[in-house]
């Protein structure tokens, strides 16, 4: 067995070592959790020489376990025939993802080494964007004309078994003149008797998608059909290309992942092995944004500073209000965005939630401020000081509930990412509303507080 | 077109009214986005009407529409043979699931209504956790004799045409004596000579996956292979059902959903159709919590009063340095938890991950702590205020960035859920470390702040 704490430094030598054979029994030998550390933490140079030294269909097994921009900086960097090898292993959305985060004149050069047709596919498919139909769709799939019977179709698929073995195939599409016109499912050709016509067979008029449908309109379609693919058309019905639910999952899934890390302010993509300045920058502009938000919040203390200096001891619930709102209101947020997210309510319908979010405030309100209370109550033996810390904490958990529920549906109503804006807007709204409520309560109270 | 807003009220009084056949044709005529708010809207009452007057497969239709705990609520009430017949339309694996929801005796009467083979499979199914493969796998699957030709497989398939229809047949398993020696693919028996053994066509030695193989195993099979499904056995290889990609990519989607909901302290599903105590109870156990860890964090600026009451100003800066510290902690928590889900990092290596975030951290923290320092310098006019400040606020953020980068590592190696723990004990340290520092380097500053 490898060590594992050092089996990629072992790869390391043996890339920059130069022996190529060595590296392909060692790299093939490693477990599959290990070839993802090892590939992602070999130096640039021994990435590039790892590449360059194993089989294209291996290499290609060791790209697609990086993250994309590290797996495209490789193919930035190692010689044209090897990416171009390396690329005609992935399916066709894939190779027209990695060609995506390329420059132009390093793609073009790429494609200039590919067949002239395949090429002209790919340089098609780089139009689209990553997240509609068009740029999810593979286009290595079967379409044969429709007047054929279901015996000339296998007999087509027999000639081509080489070719169709590499597939992902569940389905063939019948087309005539280009146009789409019917669909077979592989179960369909094996079931039916050979001399029948295609067109018994088919699933006639099929269900498709235009190529430039959303995500979410193949989520819906998806959700509607148990289909493992659906095929892609242009606005004439011309068959361009399938989108697996595969395909579909994987772009949802980077979705979600995507909005968990901008809700902790990861606006782009981190890796602990890109350079260290970078790093820095993507989290400081974030981290800028918030001084300035909680300096415009802080800014409700100072002008309090009177009363403070009066009952010094209001400071130490001053952050105590601040999270404990901001707590309450992510957790609104965060059953918005999942009712958002199943369809279970309307960006329109900010009313309603607010009235179902109402109730649990007050609820949330009561209890946690009425602690809050006790212990200020007893801590300071004065019941105006409980008074005046556990009231501004219910309040503020009212408004804090209130805004949470609805702000990511206002957001999405102006088509503004909830998954970013939601966190900044809400913390601010609330660390203002708690820290003037604490003191603006305790301004009033000041008789009784000394 | 149906008026968006009160389609769910139309469909409410038609199954109120108990009319089944305008039920039926309203709710079949709704789109899919609307289908989803009116199922999840309608009142018990009705949602059990809804199931009561659809066709079988259409209940079961509605009901996938609903999440899993509002869809067995509507099982738990609809009549019994209502929902033997509504359960029967879902794949084996959804139905375990559905059951697992029920209480046993309800769960017990709805099983007694089935066919005693299908019954016994699905208890069987219910003794499986959720997440472990016997709780994903489906046992709709096709089992034939090893001992049997290409033509002699078509045929059997050809036989059993009708049931193989509703399934999502991909492979055919061959099995000796129940144990498992091999798998066909559809493509296989189309493309090989009828006369031929099914021994030489298959794939034998197939790959499968123990029962209690986890989800994390799982995603580890389909990551390595790019198979549709995997069988699942016993520990005597005794071929037990399927596993097929989209049932593992649901319970990891549902993870990661699950995990996003916990690090905002919504430990169980909430709905807003739930009752109001019960969705206010649900938040306030993570609520409660959180006040302790904030009273904790917050008894660090009791216990320097005197220094406050001295240099009021200094009140304004705690809830920034507090939220500050917080955001730069947070956002190394979420790019430790990525690395771990893509097996970048191993939970042992929380040296390397410190040594990989110190530099950010201390490249942050200075940009920080100076614009922190210069606006505290420019308002108190006491530069000397300022390095208070913003030396405490560049110190703190390379604590919380080292143990936001660590912690989530540490938990999962003592396998506690970093989803959850990592925030409070992050902002409850980070709290508590920044009251320390802006207070304490005050309190040795004092002579120079007044």
């Amino acid at each position: 067995m490898v060590d594992e704490a050092t089996s990629w430094e072992v790869l390391e030598e043996l890339v920059l070592a130069g022996d190529a054979g060595a590296v392909e029994a060692f790299f093939r030998a490693l477990p599959a959790a290990e070839r993802v550390i090892a590939a992602s933490r070999l130096s640039e140079e021994a990435r590039v020489g790892l590449v360059e030294s194993l089989s294209a269909a291996d290499a290609a097994d060791a790209l697609a376990l990086l993250p994309e921009v590290q797996a495209a900086d490789v193919l930035d960097d190692v010689r044209v025939e090897t990416a171009v090898a390396v690329l005609q292993e992935f399916p066709s959305d894939a190779q027209a993802d990695l060609l995506g985060e390329l420059e132009d004149a390093r793609a073009e050069r790429i494609l200039a080494g590919m067949q002239p047709q395949e090429a002209s596919g790919l340089r098609a498919l780089r139009e689209y964007e990553k997240d509609e139909a068009g740029g999810l769709m593979t286009t290595d799939h079967l379409a044969l004309s429709v007047w054929s019977t279901v015996g000339e179709i296998v007999d087509r698929l027999q000639e081509r078994a080489d070719e169709i073995e590499d597939l992902d195939v569940q389905y063939v599409y019948l087309v005539d003149d280009d146009r789409l016109t019917g669909v077979l499912r592989l179960r369909d050709l094996l079931l039916a008797r050979p001399s029948k016509a295609a067109t018994e067979v088919m699933i006639a008029e099929p269900s498709s998608v235009r190529d430039d449908a959303s995500v979410d309109a193949l989520a819906d379609f998806f959700e509607e059909h148990a289909y493992l693919g659906v095929p892609v058309v242009d606005g004439d019905r011309r068959l361009l290309g399938v989108v697996y639910r595969g395909a579909l999952e994987g772009a949802l899934r980077e979705r979600a992942d995507r909005d968990l890390r901008r809700s902790q302010g990861l606006l782009a993509e981190e890796l602990r092995s890109m350079p260290l300045l970078g790093r820095s920058r993507r989290r400081l502009s974030w981290l800028s944004l918030n001084v300035v938000l909680n300096v415009v919040a802080a800014s409700v203390i100072a002008a309090f500073e009177e009363t403070l200096s009066q009952v010094i001891a209001l400071a130490v619930f001053l952050p105590i209000i601040s999270d404990m709102s901001g707590c309450s209101g992510n957790q609104a947020v965060a059953v918005s965005m999942r009712e958002l997210s199943l369809g279970l309510v309307r960006p329109t319908e900010a009313l309603r939630v607010w009235r179902q979010e109402i109730g649990v405030g007050l609820a949330n309100g009561l209890a946690l401020g009425s602690l809050v209370a006790l212990g200020g109550w007893l801590w300071q033996g004065n019941p105006w000081f409980g008074l005046v810390v556990g009231g501004a904490l219910a309040i503020n958990t009212v408004l804090a509930v209130s805004m949470g529920g609805c702000v990511p549906l206002v957001l999405k109503r102006f088509e503004v990412d909830p998954a970013i804006a939601s966190g900044p807007i809400l913390t601010t709204a609330t660390d203002m509303c708690g820290f003037l409520l604490v003191l603006g309560l305790a301004t009033l109270a000041l008789p009784y507080l000394g």
